[in-house]
C-alpha cells in the first residue's frame, strides 16, 4: 500500500496515474493540487481523485508525485520546501528531461530529499488535460526511473512499486544516460518534424505540397502536431544534448548533398540499407 | 475503351493498374513483358495479365505502360523505339521522378514521342512484387499527370481516362513543379529518416536508444523501412531539387541550435506554433 498520495497538477499524465493507481487498489486516499480549479473540478466529477488540497493539504502525504512541466518544478519544490511533510515522505515526478528537472529539486529545496526518485514514462500523447487521462495508459508501457546516488533504498522501491503497480515496464537508467536516449530518439525527431512543417509551410508552393503529400509525409510529421508549449519547454531544458545531436545530424545531410553531387548511387544505398535493416530489425523484434 | 495495353515491368504497381484497368471493363486485352520470368508467371497464375508477351509482342498495343525503375528507362524506349509501334499508340509511366523520366525517353526515342503523356500515381507501399498488387490501390489516390507541350491532346485524354476508370483522383501539374512538391513531400522526409536511423544505429547507446523508442519516433522512421534500391533511384534522379531541399533545411537546424544556445523559448515556441497550425489545419481537412 501506497497510503496517501498527492499530485501537483492533475493533467493527463497525472490523472492517468491517478485513475491506474485506484484501479489498482494500492492507495488509501487521491489528493490533488492544481494551478486550474477547473483541472480540479473535473478530476473530482470524472472520480479520478478523492479530494482537492490546498499545499497545506500535501503534509499527510506518503506519496508525492510533481505533474507540472519543468519550468514549474523550482517554484513547486520551494512551496514543499516550506511545508511540514512527513519524514518518511517520498517524492517523484513524471519530466520528460531528467537533468534539469533534478537542478530544480535541488535549488528548489536546497538540497537533493533522499526521498526523491525522478520517473519518465514513455507515453506521450498528443493531448492534454485531465479529460483524457486513461486508467490503461501505462499498461505495458516503460516507465523509465533515473537512479541517483543521493535516493533511498526505500524511495526506489516505493517509486518502483507505485509504477509496476500500474502495469508498467519498469527500467532503471543513469541521469545522463537518460537524456541522451530521450534526446536522440524523442526530442531530436520532434524538432525535425516541426522544422520540416515549418519550413515547407513557407514554401511559394505550399498548398500544392501539402495537398499532394502521401501516407509517409503524414506519418513523419505527425509529432509536429503535438504541443508547442510543452515542446519548447523540453528543447530549453535538454538544450545541450539536443545541441550536440542537431549538430551531428547536420554533419550528416551535408554528407549526404555531397554523395548527391558526386551521384554516388551505391554510397546513398548502403545508408538507406543500413537504416533499413537496423529499423527493421529493432521492429521485427517489437512486432510493430 | 482502352483497346489492348501493354505493360513493361509487372511489379506491385504495375500489376495493381492491371487488375484496376481489367476490373473496370475498360481493356480489351492486357499484355506484360518483364525481365523477370517468375513474375509474369505469378502475373498470369493471379489473373493480373491475359498474355505474358515479348518486345514484338507490344506492336499491337493501343497503350503502353512503363512500370520500371527510372534507371531502366532509357533502355526500354531503345527497345520500343526499334518496334513497328502503332501510330496511334499512347505511352505512360509511374515513375516518381518526371524530369529525368521524360529525359531519358526523349533520349530513348531520340525525340519526345506526341504519344506520351508521364503520370506518378501517389500510391506507394513499402512492399514490391506482382503478388501484393491490389485492384483498389489507386481508388480515391491522387495521380499527377505532368503536361508536356510535346504531348498531344488525345494521348492526354486517354491517360486521364485510364487513371479515372481506377477510381484515382486526376490531378495536372508542370514537371517542374510536380519535382519540387513530391521532392518536398516524399524525397526529402524519406532521406531525412533514413539519415536519422542510419545515424543512431551507429550511436554508442543504440542498443537503449531503440528498445526506449516510443511511438512518435516509430512513425516518425516508418519511411526509413521502404527499399533502398527504389529511393536511391529516387535520390539520384531528383538529385538538384533535393540538394537545394537538403541545404535550405540544413539552415534551419543551424538557425534553431543558435535559439537552444540563446534560450530563445519564445521564438522556438512561435516555430513549433506555426508548424502545428500549418499540419492541424491541413489534416484537419483532410481528416486524419
Amino acid at each position: 500500500m501506497l497510503g496517501v498520495v498527492g499530485f501537483v497538477g492533475m493533467g493527463m499524465i497525472g490523472g492517468s496515474l491517478a485513475m491506474a493507481l485506484r484501479k489498482a487498489g494500492v492507495v488509501e486516499r487521491v489528493l490533488a493540487l492544481d494551478s486550474s480549479k477547473d483541472a480540479l473540478l473535473r478530476a473530482l466529477e470524472l472520480g479520478v481523485i478523492d479530494e482537492a488540497c490546498d499545499w497545506q493539504g500535501l503534509e499527510v502525504a506518503d506519496v508525492i508525485v510533481i505533474c507540472v512541466p519543468v519550468d514549474s518544478f523550482f517554484m513547486v519544490c520551494r512551496n514543499l520546501a516550506a511545508l511540514s511533510l512527513k519524514d518518511s515522505v517520498v517524492i517523484t515526478d513524471v519530466g520528460s528531461t531528467k537533468g534539469s528537472v533534478v537542478e530544480a529539486v535541488r535549488a528548489g529545496f536546497g538540497f537533493l530529499p533522499q526521498g526523491f526518485v525522478p520517473a519518465h514514462p514513455i507515453a506521450g500523447r498528443e493531448r492534454s488535460g485531465v479529460q483524457y487521462a486513461e486508467a490503461d495508459l501505462f499498461l505495458r508501457r516503460k516507465v523509465i526511473l533515473t537512479t541517483l546516488p543521493e535516493s533511498s533504498d526505500r524511495a526506489l522501491g516505493v517509486v518502483s512499486r507505485l509504477w509496476l503497480a500500474c502495469g508498467a515496464l519498469v527500467r532503471y537508467m543513469p541521469l545522463a544516460l537518460h537524456d541522451e536516449v530521450l534526446g536522440a530518439t524523442s526530442h531530436l525527431p520532434h524538432v525535425l518534424a516541426y522544422l520540416l512543417v515549418d519550413m515547407l509551410s513557407h514554401d511559394l508552393n505550399h498548398e500544392d505540397i501539402f495537398s499532394f503529400a502521401a501516407g509517409g509525409f503524414r506519418d513523419f510529421t505527425r509529432i509536429a502536431s503535438s504541443s508547442p508549449e510543452m515542446w519548447r519547454d523540453i528543447c530549453v531544458h535538454n538544450a545541450e544534448v539536443l545541441q550536440v545531436l542537431l549538430a551531428k545530424y547536420r554533419a550528416r545531410i551535408e554528407d549526404f548533398e555531397r554523395l548527391l553531387a558526386l551521384g554516388a548511387g551505391d554510397k546513398i544505398e548502403d545508408i538507406f540499407m543500413r537504416a533499413k535493416s537496423a529499423r527493421d530489425e529493432h521492429y521485427q523484434k517489437e512486432q510493430e
